[in-house]
């Protein structure tokens, strides 16, 4: 029933302004009836939570090549793609859009990845920034791009990005 | 009449859910007929991005100091206060979540702003980054931050960002 739910949260996203997602259009395209998803979400706003955390949690590989600027890289690389995405836009603008949480929901498994990236490089000896710089440095133009402007981020931009961090 | 209704959503906006705002609300709340916010605006989305754009717009003076940097710490530190404020936050998030346009509503003057101290500089004959370089490690980590994380940027920020761009 949930994945039900949630795929088709994205599909109504992907065809329609987020005004019109409501809990019981969503019910009607998932096929399960209104009060359910009252019962288990309550608000258009908890199930969007729900549908951005479990959307951007797990879907990119955090990679391990013995280099921080190669994993870096690689990484910002992948998330830059992921964010190039209209359907994957559409979803984030209607989880910021929902209320305070929803930005977080995005984000928050991107941050956790950011922080292991650099916690690796630190046990193998190396040196490396603080997570809240990294963050600023590489999500901050990341998702700025993305939603604030009309010019989105692209995978070919994460060197530039991690050259400004790294140095 | 647009005063009252531009009142009217960011009152409606502070003091609940931006999924119950909907024409008829602020419509009832301005004291105007519906149909003719329906006439003007004809949609949420559209209503939400000439507030938001009228919001973020001429509201910040762009400071005239002399010195590049210093210019860019108060036009930063005067952005993060306005970030700070959880009334403009909730009118943002309500923009981004309204569709594609909202989230440049809230930042196209911004930019300019930006581009206009780069420029002087440049017309004083001092040398200043280029603009997409300088949003992206300025704007880049404030919106970010105000949007996707708990962690909303703060006035004394502003010389690290400033530091990091200009070096």
């Amino acid at each position: 029933m949930r994945a039900a739910v949630h795929r088709a949260v994205q599909q109504l996203l992907a065809e329609q302004p987020a005004e019109a997602l409501t809990l019981p259009v969503v019910a009607g395209r998932a096929g399960v009836h209104p009060t359910t998803l009252y019962r288990r979400w309550g608000s258009v706003a908890e199930l969007l939570g729900d549908v951005a955390t479990s959307r951007f949690s797990g879907d990119i590989v955090v990679p391990d090549t013995g280099s921080l600027r190669e994993d870096l890289e690689r990484w910002v690389s992948d998330v830059a793609t992921d964010l190039a995405d209209p359907d994957v836009l559409a979803l984030m603008r209607a989880a910021v859009g929902s209320g305070p949480e929803g930005g977080c929901a995005c984000t928050a498994d991107r941050h956790a990845q950011l922080a292991a990236i650099l916690d690796r490089e630190r046990s193998r000896g190396g040196s490396a920034p603080e997570v809240e710089r990294a963050a600023d440095a590489l999500l901050g133009p990341l998702y700025y791009r993305a939603v604030f402007t009309n010019d989105p981020p692209q995978a070919g931009w994460a060197r530039e990005l991690v050259d400004a961090l790294l140095g």
